[in-house]
């Protein structure tokens, strides 16, 4: 967007999207009203209308870059290796940090999809189907190679990722367990899940507790 | 309620619950109008607030009604024996069977809590945490017995939720897996997620795949 303002402009933009991500979390994307989102940045209505000419695009914009930041995490964090079991606990590891640290524009991305048009709503799902299809292409590899033990990997992408994503639903920092714990203990049930032939402990540098039995210093 | 239509007064506060589930899941909770509803019913406003007061009234008693049938349907479900993996699997089965037919229900109760009073907000927690505690219970059950080996029994009960509820996301009748199906391999990543001793086809009366090298018949 060629602007004369240069980094107010930015500034703006990145406001309005961190408070539309809040309010949209908090009222649902239907009952927000640009009138109501300009208030909360401090804009007239007018300004916002120059970064997104529709709600819509607003909503778009915020689920396209969700998509897009998530990917390109992975992209960054996947590790060189071959070994499935070194990328699953890659992928796992990857997925619960970005999602811990925007809950808001999760809950955002998952419930307002009903808003996009036809073709966004494509767009959306093309790159949630890409990102995936590297779950699914680590879980059969493993399968392959004989290191996990899987009935059906479509059906195991899709478990493992609402059970991961649900994390954001209870866990809140500085209550019982930290990202580290909740992290290493999903990673220990994803293993599992997917029948690793490995001790999990190898995929955690820090272990961080034991069995229940023995968690009474938690 | 009294009322001296007696039938058809039940009739109509059937079709008004199915039609706002329908609704709120389509539109949100806040962008629904009790108008609207109304004229989807096909009976006046007026009308509808002899049932429901206030909108807020409408969606406290969807959500109540929904956790209060989960929970009597586990009830009912909920086995005799003491035996860990026997209770697991009649949990597993209950809450897929339970969430599957009532899809939009779900998304409602999941995605609408923010807009409950705070009162009507703890009561529906206090509902939702007795039956995840039924959860924790036969988990830890297992841990004691030997049954199950399970890191942290109450991460692993939202892990399992979260997985399970999860599937009302992406499963649509008809498509390539039967209910059936997708129970039983739910069933086989639950047992495996939770360490359990036993042979999963144990609680799978007939088990509909094999591994995924042998699944091709599919």
């Amino acid at each position: 967007m060629a602007r004369t303002t240069g980094s107010d402009g930015e500034k703006t933009e990145a406001a309005v999207r961190e408070a539309a991500v809040s309010l949209i979390a908090r009222l649902g994307y239907e009952a927000m009203s640009m009138r109501q989102l300009a208030s909360e940045v401090g804009v007239q209505a007018a300004a916002l209308y120059r970064y997104f000419p529709t709600k819509e695009d607003l909503l778009f914009m915020l689920m396209r870059e969700h998509m897009e930041g998530l990917t390109a995490a992975w992209t960054a964090a996947r590790p060189a290796t071959a070994d499935p079991a070194a990328r699953l606990a890659a992928y796992v590891r990857n997925h619960i940090a970005f999602h811990i640290e925007r809950r808001h524009a999760t809950h955002v991305s998952n419930m307002e999809l009903r808003s996009l048009s036809h073709e966004r709503l494509t767009q959306i799902l093309r790159l949630r189907t890409a990102y995936e299809k590297e779950l699914r292409a680590i879980l059969r590899d493993g399968v392959e190679t004989g290191a996990f033990d899987i009935d059906d990997t479509g059906l195991t992408a899709m478990a493992l990722i609402q059970m991961m994503t649900g994390v954001i639903v209870w866990f809140r920092p500085g209550e019982r367990l930290s990202i580290a714990e909740v992290t290493a203990s999903y990673l220990s049930m994803t293993m599992r899940l997917v029948g690793a032939r490995i001790d999990t402990g190898t995929y955690n540098a820090a272990r961080p507790f034991g069995r229940a039995k023995d968690a009474v210093a938690l």
